[in-house]
């Protein structure tokens, strides 16, 4: 059984260039402004830093870009699924020749895991890619999967387990499946909470890691809810619960990745726009978010 | 602005006899296991209480029934939903004439409001048809929508609202949405929690009012969650949580409302089966649940 | 086995008086206007009929107004589903009473047979209300299940059969099913096909039985199409598919049940609107729409 | 304007040798074997193809192959879609060294096109990575998309067109939108039909070009339905309907593309398995199946 993640971990946007080639220079500015903030990890080129958007040379430039700029500040999980298997593979070895702390994977999204015995049959063939490192699987609503994350790990335990399967990145609104998953084999599996929005309802469900985007510009205000909900102080709780999802309306009004990335202009960031199939917001929206985005930084 | 329902409101279940007929004779007995249980109101023939599968003349024979066994002890709701207009205004009168606290109404499932707009136009229909009470949307994932509670209130609030609009019966898992809800028109409506396995969770975002099936037969182990959150007990309430997510494994295994209603056993009642298209526990099964569901009443 | 329906069955709207009240006196005219369209049938209160947003009263009413107005031209097949059972029952001997040729019933779409093993339970239950006559299932993309209708068929077989189980009203895209669906038990049931704008493509897989709205008030279109295509005649039949193609695209543009309602203005008949949560159209749009669907009558 | 398509187009399925690595040696007799049963071209690396399955590498290994194999007697269409631009370009430029006719993409699964206005410049920009040769979107029930490709193509009108795009390889139930396509702009684009088992509906709703994975070892069924359409011998329309349907059901007991690959056995070629998350076919299952699809190739 593996230690289990803790904290904030942020999940890191992929800055653009203009010509929307991949801005390698600005990591190390990202990763600072992470540690600032006291986040205790990153989660790279998940959905968050639209990983599978990127061409597979792409990605391990951004993964080693990020090795060097971490600089064991920061424990790294590399999200390394793809649609084929032999890139997944690449991704794999090269998150552990650049010392990642783990390795992901979100499972193939145009043909899929039908039950949860195929995806225990498709995550043991992915997380044996890098058998050194702990494996997290990637539960995410965007895989519109019908199945829970606990029947998963049941499948995975009646195949006979996975050696180095070490949990989920749990990102689905599914608190029941989230609190099942948890009780899952004794409790061996470390299921990370990932619905940002949901956080002081996760904590008092009894989440302790965390991986999310908007920690990237406003792990204060969850580290405010946290330290509030240990001294029971339900109106503070309350409070920076509405400043989150204010933040996440502003998401949903202007588009959650392009709105995202913007928003890191509040923590001195210009990471560019976004690539097709998302859409780069246009100046006048871009204005108004950040108007509208100000009280957050209060 | 009407006062806020708080506590917990259970949602009976509708018993009946060997040949499927309405069981009348139980609600009284039934009546005083929720006064016992120290719930404070009860949401009459909702989904729970299998309303859409009872006649008209039925529903308005079990919301007489109860009205008079609760003899003023539990603040009555009338769920008065039904796919014709001219029933839901038949069950919404007999609600008023019986002396319910409250309406309220699922939306038609076979044509579906498309839109928040439309969604508004119609709750505007049926609130009027009880104008003398409040009024509770009911919004569940059984209805299989694809809008947000809070695009429907803020859609309510275009129109020029809706004079016995009092809130929503919240059943669904996307708390954001239930949190923005809230928020709706500075906070002026009821957000009731359906969702009964998410309750800590909901308790930390700001709930105070539930309704549920399952307080039909555990409330205790509710009201210890909620005392221990008060208490800032973290472990109780985790504890607490476990055995709740226990009694909803079983109702996800042998089917939520045959196995909901044979848990009432756990309070001396016998309700009898279910109405197709819900199918009735074989005897092997119900055996089966209820030595499994034992523990739920340590 | 049974004889298998032939020919088009027009599914006739309901008409409502500007109260929103049913307008029983315009059904006579209604008959004759499909009898003069060379309609063979009709199907009563259907999805078409707005039957599930009617009370059982006026159903019934309904029912006895098209029994006497049919007055034996046309073949009458009654939908009598509903959520509840006992109206489902009192809806199915009426139509007994009323010399209805055939019953017919949309599954329940709060609670939902989900498995086809339960539907077949389902089935075989309000099939036996009027064992007298022959009994269609109804197969709808409006249920919105996840299981085919041979899938449902073979799971009668299995169970033993529906002794008065003939066929399935197929309202469904998937032409595979359909002709799936026609080869179970040796061919033995009756699949009447539904989806309009298909027609030719469904001749040429074999259909001989067609239920559908459009054919109120477009019949001639269907029987070009049907003449042609026996000749041999592709250029026709694509000719007037097109027609029928624009008369459709109408329906999308404006709404399908108050659009297919007012077109009925090209058959002389004024039906009044429609009852939420269906919307009525806008004086504008109705008057857009016929001037658009002028064309469909040339 | 292009030329159409039309005829029959097979989409090759990609053999694996034991260890799951690429059999390119087989390509040539492959080639053979669809050139044999009269097949107007082939669709490389799509859904049959398992394209998205394969590394880049792989992709263009096996586009290169094809190219020489198909010797100018096949049309070869390049699936080129990938879920990062940057690999859908590389894709394209290979196809026009490789001298094929035209390229296809298929929107990404993971980020989506939300809107036809999104689709069409998303379109846009992926068709013009090979603006020498004509371009095919790929309109699948695979991408769960909310929008119809009349609608996609509508959207590509108001934006001023795509010089290049020159039609949609069309795989949906949907035969209404297959319709509404087909009209869009007074009939310019090219709608290649894709759904083996409607195939008698389609060609009479006036389909001349099809694109499928069955083509690669039952062309000859197709070609019969053909030729007795156009002679108007409906009897052995249906006959050969019904084998084709037979062929299908198969498919869908056994898992579509694992049986579609094994029933190439048919042909005499042993194609192997497939890669997850898809599951290869068990001994026992594979010899089943072959029984059961003896009946097909009589």
């Amino acid at each position: 059984m593996y230690e289990k993640l803790t904290g904030l971990i942020a999940a890191p946007f992929t800055a653009f260039n203009s010509d929307k080639s991949v801005n390698l220079d600005i990591i190390p500015q990202f990763a600072e402004v992470l540690i600032k903030q006291n986040v205790s990890g990153a989660y790279i080129l998940g959905t968050t830093g639209e990983g599978v958007s990127c061409s597979i040379a792409e990605r391990k430039a951004i993964m080693s870009a990020w090795s060097k700029a971490a600089a064991g500040k920061l424990k790294l999980i590399a999200h390394v699924g793809a649609l084929a298997l032999p890139e997944v593979k690449e991704l794999a070895r090269h998150a552990v020749k650049e010392n990642y702390f783990a390795t992901s994977v979100v499972p193939p999204t145009y043909f899929r895991p039908g039950t949860p015995k195929v995806m225990a049959r498709y995550l043991a063939e992915v997380a044996a890619y890098a058998p050194e490192l702990p494996f997290y699987y990637y539960h995410t609503m965007l895989s519109r999967l019908d199945m829970s994350a606990a029947a998963i790990l049941e499948a995975v335990e009646a195949m006979g387990g996975i050696p180095n399967l070490a949990g989920v990145k749990f990102n689905h609104h599914d608190l029941f499946d989230y609190q099942c998953a948890r009780g899952v084999a004794g409790g061996k599996y470390d299921i990370v909470f990932g619905v940002d929005e949901f956080f002081a309802g996760a904590l008092e469900l009894g989440a302790e890691g965390f991986i999310g985007s908007t920690y990237n510009y406003s792990a204060h205000l969850y580290h405010a809810v946290w330290q509030a909900w240990k001294n029971n102080d339900k109106e503070i709780v309350r409070k920076n619960m509405e400043k989150i999802c204010l933040g996440v309306k502003l998401m949903l009004k202007y588009g959650g990745l392009p709105c995202g990335k913007a928003l890191m202009f509040l923590q001195g960031l210009d990471l560019g726009g976004v690539r097709l199939p998302l859409v780069d917001l246009t100046t006048a929206d871009k204005k108004e978010l950040m108007q509208l985005a100000s009280c957050l930084n209060e």
